[in-house]
Parts: C-alpha cells; structure tokens; sequence
C-alpha cells in the first residue's frame, strides 16, 4: 500500500485522520479537495508532502490542459502557464512552513514548459526517489543497529510516526524497524504514544500491527525512564530538519529520549533523508520553534481535561544537541557526531537496494 | 477548603473525579460509600488517603456505637470491638496497594479500647499533623529554593498533583510552591500533563488557579526540552517512597525531569513528609513497579486512540536515583543526596510554622 500515488489520472491517498479505526483510500481530483486534504493532516509527514506538492501540480496541469479546449472542441496546443502557476501557489499555501510541500511544487514546476505530461514524469520521479531512498535507509540503518548494539535480534524504541504514513512507502526511522523486522532481527519495539496529537498511538501503532511487528505502546515520559531499565537497544528518531553541525528538530519528546539513551548507554540514531539536512543553518540555536498554542494540551482526543481560562508552552517540536546523537543515517552515507564525524566531510555514497 | 475533614459526625471529602470542571464536596455516612469513593479515585493521594482510613474507622465505630443500643433503647456501654474490626478490614482493601490508607486504618484502631470518640481524635490528629507537616515543608522548601537557585523570584516546574488535593490542606511539592507565591516569590509555574491520568493538567491546573498563580501547562515530553532551553529555575516533584539511600519513587515521567534538570544545571527537590521515608527499603532497586495495563495508554476519559488488540507497558511511577537529587525536602529536616548526605545522618529538627 502506497501513503499517496498517482492512479488513472488523479491523487490516491490515505485519509490519515481516520486511523486507526478506518482505513480509507481517498481519490482526489481537483486542487481544492487536495488543499482541504493537506490542511486537515490528512496526508501528513515531510515525504509525503513533497510528492502531494508535485502531484498536486501535475493535477493542476491535467486539468487546465482539459480546460483549455479550443472552441470547435480540439485539444489547445499549449498549457496556459499563468493558470498553473497561479494554482500551484495556493497549493504551496496550504501549508507554508511545510518547507517539503514548496519543495515538491517547485520541483514539478521546473518541467512547466514541457507541458502536463512532463510535470506528471518529475512528479513519478520524486515519489520514486522517495521509495528508493527509504528503502535504503532502512538497510544501512539496519545493518548500523546490528553494528553498534552488537546485538541480533534488537529492542528498539521510537516516537512519532516515520513510517509509510509519512512517506509513500516503508518510511524513515520505522522503515528500519520494517528492515529488522524483515530480516528477523526485530525482537520488540517500542512507540511512544507522542502527544499532544498521539501520532505514535494512532499512526505508528497502527503500521506496526499491520506489518506484524512485536510491539508494545508507552507514553512518552515512560520512554526515558524504560531505557534505564534497560528495555531497548536503541532509539530511532526522524527529523524535521538537520543543522549543519548536525543538531537535529525532531518530534517534541525526542531531546528527553536522547539524553535518556547517553544516560542509558543507548545508541541514539536520526534516520533522515538527505533533503532533511539544510547546511544554511549553522546550528539548532538558529532554528525557530513554532508554538502550537493551548488547545492541544488542554484536551485528549476531543475531550477538554484542563480547567478553562489556562495558557500553556506547547513547542512543536525540540532540537537535539549533535553531541547527543550517536549517529544520522541517510539512504547516502552514515554520519557520527558522537564520533566527531560532520556531514560536511562524509562522502555522499551510492544508494542500497 | 479542606480535601477531606470531619463535619457534624460524617466525613466531607472533595470529589476529584468531578475537577476540573465542578467543584463538589460529598457526605459520606457510610463505610460503603466511602470505599467506594477511594476505589474510584474520587478522594487520592497518599497523605489524604491516610487521612481517609483513620475517619473512615471513626465513622465505623460512630456507626456500631449508634447500632448497639440495647433492647430497651439505651444505649450500649461498650462498643463492639470485632465489628469495628472486621469493618476496618473492609476499608483497608478498598485499595491495597494504597499504604497510608492501612496505616491511618491501623494508627486509628491502636485507640479501639477507649472507644469511639478516642478513635475520632486519633483520626482528627492525623488531619492536624498533616496539615502542620505541608506548612513546615512549604517554608522549607521556599527557602531552599531561593538558596539554591540564587533567585526570587523564581520559575519552577513541577509533575503530578501534589498540592491540597492529595493532602488535606496545601499539599508537598505544590505547597512549596503555594508558599513562594504567599511570599511574593513565584515568577511562574510549569505544571506537566502527567499522563496517562492527567492528574497534573486536571488537579494541579485547576488548584494553581484557584490560588492566583501565574502559570502555564506542558505536555510532559516538553518538560525535559524546556529545562533545557531555561524555562524553569527549579523541579519541585512529591514522592510515593523514599528508600534509604534517597532513591526516590515518584509518578512516572520524574525520572526524565530529574536527568534533564541535572542537564541543564537546575536543582531537582522531591518534598515528602517524612512518613513517606522508607529505610527498610535500601535502594530504589528494591522498589516493585506496578504495571497499570494497556487501557490507561490506549485512550483517555473514554476516547481510544490506539488501534484495538496492542499491548502496552504502562509503569505507574519511575524511580529517580539519589545522585540525581539536589535536595529531599520533609517537615522536619533537608536532606542533600547530591552533597552526599543520607536520611540515616541528618538529624530532625522542629516543625516550622
């Protein structure tokens, strides 16, 4: 099952906000449904949102192509160009500090004087690329688990979701759980529930159960306290973005589980595409923190558990320091800060398959 | 307001399972409802639970002397001692993990022999001594705080609910923090959900309130980070047991505070009474952790948000080891593991008032 494809000429995607409880696959066929879709977080996750951006252009150009029928009926010879680009910006709209989603619309819109078939090719090669790439990070961050724990079958911890969800297929930090589960070296893992919108109880468990995988949940502020009790032999994280120096924004939760691991002589390892690392920011001091505002952390789940009339910090997500992280693997090379190692002298490598 | 007092010859208790949303004080007359009323969470927290067994033994005994009046109306000259017995046990297992609620049980029956209104004063003893204790450790800890931190005002963080609510009056680590706000020393509050019961954004929310402090709520996984990023200038925690070396059990996700606070140079001080001290207990290792079960994690007040048919691990606290505890704050001493001090060698001192 693909997160998000392109099927007979419209967007096929998964409507996340129905799991765990329903598994649905929506047909989206004009720029206002996907815009909706994207603002809801029904399709959600850096990946994921670069190839909605590319295949909401190709959409875009598939359907004023189909609108630009000459008045005696024949197929216009040109695209209108203005009209697609007028679209593709309230695409890059829908979200705009999701960095992935321009990405994936500029990409797309680098092939517009080719007309709609050619956008629709670099909107293929991107999920394409997307599939290649996890597949490869969950090979080399396999193979680094087996490495540096020693350790065949591993216990493994994560948070938030990082699967297929996220991406198209198979995913980042949970592709290399699907990897060691694959290769029968999974011995258990363990999501954190990841509040305050529970991404890893809805969304990662879910995956989890429909690949088979040994699981049990947590809550997030049992995961530090588990890893010095020893319950796992390593954490994986995603990223949001990656500072040159390797200082990483993850999912809120990620700095406690990372000092958690040093504490626990755990390796701590950020599994990350190499579109996520972004060398114009020096360091994590340099990243702005969004604050998400009250309501999410005075209720659960629809409910309201805090009194009325409360304020609250509520960061979306938090830096981990590079001098915490053991190793960032990508689907090019292995970087170890915790080593002394920088991802501005790592060669890039060929992909694995 | 008093969480749980001795009214007109019945127990008048706050009913928590109603906050934050309405404040109600219930009756109880009756040995069955006041069982009911703890196994339901509606009276928690170890000092109140205490509070609880030795009224719940006056009511009973005020019970039978009412019952045993004899054929001809007058009434009874002895009080049925096995009756009162054979009821105390009853309440003892309303919840027997539960502590303080057989030592209040049993602290109220050492008075069986002179009768019912002799058992009254013991339990009404045990309400004054908590209260007098929560006062000693608030000015106890105000003042630590602003030694130790070289602040006032100052900006703290704390877990859980453990102020008035799971006291009679005031409560331990949220005492303290009551009391900087009465001394013109509180510049903020940071309270932590506490899942997976919410104790923290539903008890503690509503109690900073209702007594005028500035605060603001956090998911618990954001706890750790903002430490980090210098939110807080102390972590004020209560504490479940104490082992002897100062090994200190206390809600889940204090484990995490305690590592992220040492991280980020902020003293960490878990404030108990000193009944809470356990030295037949010599290390934190020694402690067993009740494991709650899968529902708590999988949902909240009702909603499910996991998939059906997961596991869970679901520890209902976490163990904090004494090296990394800047202070053990009680009503009659302070004890600094972090400086090397034991419970075995720091003397007692006065209550203070």
């Amino acid at each position: 099952m693909r997160t998000i494809d392109w099927v007979d000429g419209a967007i096929e995607l998964v409507d996340q906000t129905l799991l765990p409880h329903r598994l649905e696959q929506r047909r989206v066929t004009d720029l206002p449904d996907l815009i909706s879709d994207i603002q809801r977080l029904a399709v959600r996750g850096a990946p994921a949102l670069g190839v909605a951006g590319a295949m909401g252009v190709a959409l875009i150009a598939a359907n004023v192509a189909a609108g630009g029928t000459s008045a005696d009926g024949s197929a216009a010879v040109a695209l209108d160009r203005d009209e697609v680009v007028r679209q593709a910006h309230l695409l890059r709209e829908a979200r705009p500090t999701a960095v992935n989603l321009s990405w994936g619309v500029d990409r797309a819109l680098t092939r517009l004087d080719e007309g709609a078939a050619a956008i629709l090719e670099e909107a293929l090669a991107i999920r394409d690329e997307d599939i290649a790439a996890c597949i490869s990070m969950g090979l080399r961050g396999a193979d680094l688990t087996r490495e540096l724990t020693g350790k065949d079958p591993v216990r493994v911890m994560t948070i938030c979701n990082t699967g297929g969800l996220a991406t198209v297929e198979r995913g980042t930090a949970l592709g290399v759980i699907q990897t060691l589960l694959e290769q029968g070296s999974l011995a258990e893992a363990f999501p954190l529930e990841t509040r305050p919108l529970l991404q890893g109880a809805r969304l990662t468990a879910w995956e989890l159960q429909r690949m088979g995988a040994p699981f049990r949940l947590l809550i997030d502020s049992a995961g530090p306290f588990l890893l010095s009790r020893g319950i796992a032999d390593a954490v994986f994280i995603g990223a949001d973005r990656i500072a040159a120096n390797g200082d990483s924004a993850n999912k809120i939760g990620s700095f406690s589980l990372a000092l958690a691991a040093q504490h626990a002589g755990v390796p701590f390892i950020v599994v990350a595409p190499e579109s996520t690392v972004d060398m114009k920011t020096a360091s994590g001091a340099d990243i702005e923190i969004e604050d998400r505002g009250v309501d999410e952390v005075a209720g659960f789940g629809g409910t309201r558990t805090a009194p009325e009339g409360i304020g609250a910090v509520n960061p979306a997500f938090d830096v981990t320091p590079h001098e915490l992280i053991t190793a960032i693997v990508t689907e090019r090379r292995i970087i170890r800060p915790g080593s002394g190692e920088t991802l501005a002298t790592v060669p890039l490598e060929p992909l694995r398959s």
